[in-house]
């Protein structure tokens, strides 16, 4: 089921659909050119969904997720806590397997097994309604997050900056607000006016598909720039501070973000601008001690040769490396900034 | 009229048709797609054939505009050699305004001007003669200067070495051999392996149809990835070496090549990787004294949301810059190669 919207500032990126037991999203593989909503009512949907990025961005993906497990805990049909607890414990690692590299979604779906576990004697709907409140209070949490992110944030900007941001950190990464995009979204409501450069992000062109598309929205004043970009803005002097999401900081600061933001921090450090970090504190990974042990996701090469165009644009059967993320080490970071407040080196996450 | 050829590695990028009063060329923006030979009479085919880049590379540039510039002599009908000369710097000076960047282009047309004054005292059929015959100076200096770049360039690597390019500098940059790729050819010619990335270059993705395109023919191996992939790669040790083109080298070493050139030396230098740009001595312009002075080629919107896809990727009406060429700082290029040999800091091209 789906339908469109005409403007996406107006609707929450995830949505639980209570009478249609279903998990609304905006499917982002479609924008820029339609703002389609998808209503998703199965694990293997929900699973595809993040998958193939119809919702992405790691505050999303752990709502997503939440939710799809909450929709596949309400159709289990079990008489006793073992038997729910086996299909349930079945239907979160499916959807924990559909991407390696962001937290949120394993953090997501820990808080919701948490819940499970925690009320195992209570009647298996009044845990299935637990669990429901639970997908509420990740999606409240999550919007608050944004919103102390953009505060936060917005303290260390001055107005009529140059931001320059990559892939796409902004409110279609998350519920409402976006992490990176959180303080320019605050600054406009106070009357502020930043210049936005944002990086088209190959292969997939989240940010001339997403950030661009919804900062337009938005009116804000956004330019966009291919990724070799960077460099040239920022001798220019355009660039007054970066702004970057964070699919995982390990616990010594380390952040594993978009492909090509680790390139982007050591441009910043080059330029001596400042290199933020936004991040909600669901996106702390305190169990990996540095970058080096978090998964990279290896995405198929066809995204680079062919994804979009009308035809291929490499020669056939050319070699690809096609990672999703990198990690930009800790020492290359100004600052991150969390909902908790604005953490500055060194960085030292504990469990 | 076009004729359409099986492989690239047999064909001169760029060559005199003297029976049919033709440029011939590889229309590059048919690759990888199809390997067309157009065959252009007029100014004004040539003048397009550079600013649509169907010819591009610094030296193909170069050795492009000096046939032109004889074909439109050649069509001439002048009594004296002022009435000639007039029509002859008019023909210049239009060929010249076809891209503001690379300084092949000046410098050859100023080679063929020189023929003309020089031998203003003979008869114009001469003139004309001696324009042909410096064509194939210009032309036959292109090869052997890449020849020598290749040379000192391989020099400096060893076998299996990972190298990193960006944009085009191969054969389809030049006549043959090109100048940053040339190393590794001649090094296939001796049976060296080099693992070659090449970074796909947005917008025009010159890496991913031109530059994989020729290193695959002639049976190189080579990883295609995008532009913010540059960091990963060097992080995880796939690269030992950086070869660059060159557009327009100034007085003092600054280097004008491919947008996000300066952002790849930067990775380089923190990675502590050797960034060598390999140049024909056809680049230097000691009349700019440091690349501040190096007008940047700003090119079409659309090229960044549109082309090539079957439908723009961007919100419309976003804005977007464009800027064809970046400078690499003198203070971040180990090394120089150029035809007459290589060269280290400091720097100093006098005239």
């Amino acid at each position: 089921m789906a339908e469109t919207i005409d403007n996406v500032n107006n609707f929450d990126t995830v949505a639980l659909d209570d009478d249609n037991n279903a998990l609304l999203l905006v499917d982002q593989t479609r924008l820029p050119h339609e703002t389609v909503i998808l209503a998703l009512t199965s694990q293997r949907e929900v699973w595809e969904a993040i998958r193939q990025l119809r919702v992405r961005g790691a505050p999303a993906i752990g709502v997503a997720a939440a939710i799809g497990l909450y929709l596949a805990a309400r159709a289990i049909r079990a008489d006793t806590f073992d038997g729910f607890y086996r299909e349930f414990a079945s239907a979160k690692a499916y959807l924990a397997s559909a991407r390696p590299t962001a937290v949120n979604l394993f953090w997501a779906l820990d808080r919701m097994e948490e819940v499970a576990l925690r009320h195992r004697d209570k009647p298996i709907p009044e845990i299935i309604a637990l669990l429901r409140a639970q997908t509420e209070a990740i999606r409240d949490e999550d919007i608050q997050a944004c919103r102390r992110i953009g505060e936060f944030g917005l303290s260390l900007l001055r107005d009529k900056d140059g931001l320059l941001t990559v892939c796409n950190a902004g409110q279609l990464a998350a519920v409402r607000y976006g992490t990176a995009l959180a303080p320019i979204y605050l600054g406009l409501e106070r009357g502020m006016r930043f210049r936005v450069y944002a990086c088209e992000t190959r292969p997939l062109l989240q940010g001339a598909r997403l950030t661009a598309f919804e900062l337009k929205q938005a009116g804000v004043d956004t330019t966009l720039i291919c990724d070799n970009m960077v460099s040239y803005v920022m001798k220019n002097g355009l660039v007054q501070a970066v702004l970057a999401g964070c699919d995982r900081l390990a616990a010594n600061g380390d952040a594993c973000n978009k492909i090509g933001t680790s390139g982007v921090a050591i441009l910043a450090s080059y330029y001596r601008i400042p290199f933020y970090v936004c991040a909600p504190t669901s996106s702390i990974d305190p169990h990996t001690p540095t970058g080096a042990g978090i998964p990279i996701e290896q995405r198929p090469a066809g995204e680079v040769t062919d994804m979009w165009y009308a035809r291929p644009m490499a020669p056939t059967g050319i070699h690809v490396l096609n990672p999703a993320f990198d990690v930009t080490d800790h020492s290359l970071i100004t600052a991150i900034i969390t909902d908790c407040g604005i953490l500055r080196p060194p960085y030292a996450f504990g469990e």
